[in-house]
């Protein structure tokens, strides 16, 4: 399938293709639809998860909720939380233990999953302001790092703050920050910009989730909060369950990027 | 004490004196600081409640979440949330059964507390641009009413939306929304203006909390969000305990207003 291909495709059939088994990440999909993290645990621990993503909204913007034992919601409609990703990971005591395409064999009916944002949401916007995303255009998916800077704790959960990144042409930075600023709701302005290891990133082409990047010279690194940041919190919280969904295979919503733009 | 004393109180010297056994509305008290609602239940409904604050978050912008058994926290530094507001309310299965100056006879460990943000926030910017606040004029308690729209439900959470009504001079109706639009996380821009009977209130004498104040020919009646809309939930949705502060009569936080007015 072409970038054009996938870039057309509606949520609703770009879920099917992923139901029907498909594995790849999403950056480029279905153009002008917001993707989505997933975090999904039982009800006995999603009042922690829920307040965890209150108290760090930027790495942790909750854009749904389906209660326990919901499998689908106006976010995908006539979709299905259990199928519509096209790779999950799931977590027993904080231990990746299965990277399953289909959570149907590991579904429960007290399992609450929240649907987060991702600064995906945010790339076309830079992209039509002249400003390309590199994992995009070589083809990978969005290098991610733990960083030093830890999260405010919640019960249970507690965590570092994952990041994103994308090289940005030092003379762009600004616009760069500008154009993300107008989707709070989706991780908004960077967190950081240029000096990876006030991150605590040691190494720019050993992230800790998705592919290296390459960094040409008069490009910096800019970095902004990720959705992925819940699942770093469920590993070290190591609840008896937690899902995810694989990092940069993201739910594919109903919801459109211009949904969370502010003026 | 004169509305100046009041209004130069220190949050801390105001809860002090709550703490002490003043029992009186607290419009007007500490100026510049923020006012908060309260609502407070079992760890095992906590999750419901604040779904239910995620899901309305113009009525029920969360300031900050005490967890299970905390009695006090960084919005109220020094102090006690079972002691330091003037009066409480005490609901058992939905229906009031004490409306106590002190909580201490009712706490218990799995208390969870709910800060709540608070349309009292806006009212100094409002008056500063000269827009006079009705009720701190008339010595009363701003009048509050259920309405006809249904919030989202969350859980066993369900119930109306619940507005405060502030009479503006019909040429200062658009001020007033501009100026409470920049405090989103305190209920934000009002909901409806010049029509009670669209939001089902047949009577502006006969507020459902509060007091009734005199709306002036040429004034309009301006309707906000309220906070005491997660109490209605709660009467609604009839948990087993769950506990509020007596409308009008709010937690004074160490949080200024300037905090939560955007740009």
């Amino acid at each position: 399938m072409t970038a054009l291909d996938r870039a057309a495709l509606s949520p609703a059939e770009a879920r099917a293709l992923f139901r029907g088994g498909l594995v790849t990440p999403t950056a480029g999909w279905s153009s002008g639809f917001t993707q989505a993290n997933l975090i999904i645990v039982p009800k006995e621990q999603a009042f922690d998860v829920l307040l965890f993503a209150e108290r760090n909204p930027k790495p942790c913007p909750i854009l749904g909720v389906l209660e326990a034992g919901q499998t689908t919601g106006p976010l995908l409609a006539g979709g299905d939380i259990r199928t519509d990703v096209g790779r999950y990971t799931v977590y027993e005591n904080g231990v990746l233990v299965a990277e399953p395409t289909d959570l149907t064999a590991w579904w429960r009916d007290d399992l609450v999953t929240f649907i987060v944002g991702c600064s995906f949401t945010f790339e076309a916007a830079l992209q039509q302001a002249g400003i390309p995303i590199a994992h995009i255009e070589q083809g990978r998916n969005v290098p991610m790092y733990r960083t030093n800077r830890r999260c405010a704790s919640a019960g249970s959960m507690a965590g570092p703050l994952v990041v994103s990144m994308r090289p940005i042409r030092a003379d762009r930075v600004a616009d760069a920050a500008r154009i993300t600023a107008r989707y709070p709701a989706v991780h908004g302005a960077p967190v950081h910009s240029g000096d990876p290891a006030d991150l605590g990133i040691r190494d720019l082409a050993s992230p800790d989730f998705g592919d290296a990047v390459t960094v040409p010279d008069g490009f910096v690194p800019v970095f902004w909060a990720c959705g992925v940041t819940p699942q770093a919190a469920v590993m070290e919280s190591r609840p008896p369950l937690a899902i995810g969904h694989a990092p940069g295979h993201m739910l594919i919503t109903d919801a459109r990027d211009s949904d969370y733009l502010v003026p």
